[in-house]
């Protein structure tokens, strides 16, 4: 059931990344009394090594994409992030040093997003690395962002750039070139966009982390409408122009970049809350009243077709 | 990173157990009001197949253990189930039916202990099947249990029976008769003790998991006290009589049983709350001033040394 030196690791690794409510992770379970007049939002997103991270992954950044994911989520509804609990399972013979370099990872996110760990769980595995984080925040009441809000004619816009996380994988397991390590950094440390809070702003939101196509297939079947973008006016960093992989970059996963449903009289808004959060926002497109579905348009104005990693493939 | 029938599965299997607040599990968090006036409880666990539970474990039973032993946490603090988050990694190849009675199972007990689903995740591992879960719960203000409150001259007491869940999980491999199948069902089905509530009549708790020795070293260092506890008095099941193995009943895991520290003047509102509760309730021993130590007594009154799973292992 438990690991040889379980509570040592705990105690050693652990124990120093608990906050307020932990209880030191020595109890049973966290307690805390929830910020007065708050709405909790509340996430949690599991990784295991060798589908959502590499066996050579560094382990620092492993807990930092372990928490960033989750953190994006939190972004997604417009959430201030409050505290996490975190499962991690992990082969007996672990070394204390993987540990270690987890936990400092772990520990410089913590403070530059502002949490603390509030418990959790350590166990071992016959099988690969597995880890799991619930990640809690606050909002106002009735400001948490959702999927189902977006209108017909509002306008479809992205943060950052996409793609680049899948290009990522590619450039991390040697199948693309990577000269300046950009894109594999940009797969191992997502950057969840927690300072651009768009409540007043966008109709909608969600984080693209599953490819772009299937992800705004979601907003458009959560808001009952269809989408049309235009690949051109899909934001790429430069590496990913470089790449020349259009379709990867639109159905490819690991952007961690949000999506928001924002009308056409707040755009004047939006780019002023992007301007003070020093964060990149694009228009890609529109949505349009009709059957959830998403177009993509080319430079030609022709539909594209994709092999893989539509929205359509889970319909 | 996602199964080729992530979406589909979550909507037929998981958005059924789906309660307030969880947004039908279409959005990337859940939204929730925290009860006013209560503090919030929140543990998570992890179970990972051959060591948690044993492959040809019947899914829904899985599903069950997986909730209630952290409902177990829950009521080692005294706190309310509200809702929980899951994270599920299972081989690609894992069938429907598999998610159909694993759901099944999480969807009797939800009715039985008064809680739903409020969020989670779903991916695919090379390994075996991994489960995390984060348990929220609530507390009037003050009122948790902690394992640090324990006095010189608590009496200690155990609910239900000890020794049971290790037994089981020798009967459940074939390596112990088990005609009745008590045992194996007890290692398979915890009972979480959340029926009764000790607030007011303990000064500490927790619930033993990893075994009666290891934990109540725990509640000993958390409080600063030594224990003696009585190896007769340690309350087992008739199978567990019949198993004859005292060690493995007292160091082994898996009993899920409420461990209090009882001041005499408290003994009998024990006995009355247990008694509402319908639960046995045995008194093993009592605290004693001292550095955090475990003596357990034979029937001679001869301290007893375990070769396995003491708390001391871990010190």
């Amino acid at each position: 059931m438990t690991l040889p030196a379980e509570f040592a690791r705990i105690e050693r690794h652990f124990r120093p990344l608990a906050g307020p409510g932990s209880l030191d992770l020595t109890d049973d379970a966290a307690v805390f009394t929830p910020p007065p007049g708050r709405e909790l939002v509340i996430a949690a997103d599991a990784m295991v090594e060798g589908v959502h991270f590499l066996p050579e992954d560094p382990p620092g950044l492993v807990g930092r994409k372990l928490l960033r994911t989750n953190l994006s989520d939190l972004a997604a509804m417009g959430a201030a992030p409050l505290g996490y609990l975190m499962t991690v399972s992990v082969p007996k013979a672990t070394p204390n040093a993987w540990f270690a370099a987890f936990a400092a990872g772990l520990a410089l996110d913590q403070i530059e997003f502002g949490l603390t760990l509030l418990g959790g769980d350590t166990t071992s595995t016959p099988g690969p690395i597995t880890l799991s984080l619930t990640i809690i925040g606050t909002v106002s009441p009735g400001h948490a962002l959702r999927r189902n809000g977006a209108r017909a004619g509002d306008g479809i816009w992205v943060t950052g750039t996409i793609g680049d996380g899948a290009l990522g994988l590619l450039a991390a397991t040697g199948q693309l070139a990577d000269s300046t390590g950009y894109l594999a950094d940009r797969y191992r440390l997502p950057q969840p966009r927690l300072r651009l809070v768009p409540h007043g702003i966008a109709h909608a939101a969600m984080d693209v982390s599953d490819g772009l196509v299937q992800d705004l297939g979601h907003l458009c079947r959560a808001s009952g409408l269809s989408a049309v973008i235009h690949a051109e006016s899909v934001p790429l960093s430069g590496a990913a122009r470089l790449a020349d992989r259009l379709e990867l970059c639109l159905t490819g996963g690991d952007d961690y970049e949000l999506l928001l449903a924002v009308p056409p009289a707040h755009e004047a808004a939006l780019l002023d809350a992007a301007r003070a959060a020093r964060m990149q926002v694009t228009r890609i497109g529109h949505f349009v009243a009709g059957e959830a579905a998403v177009t993509v348009l080319d430079r030609d104005g022709v539909a594209m077709d994709f092999a893989t990693g539509g929205w359509s493939h889970f319909a």
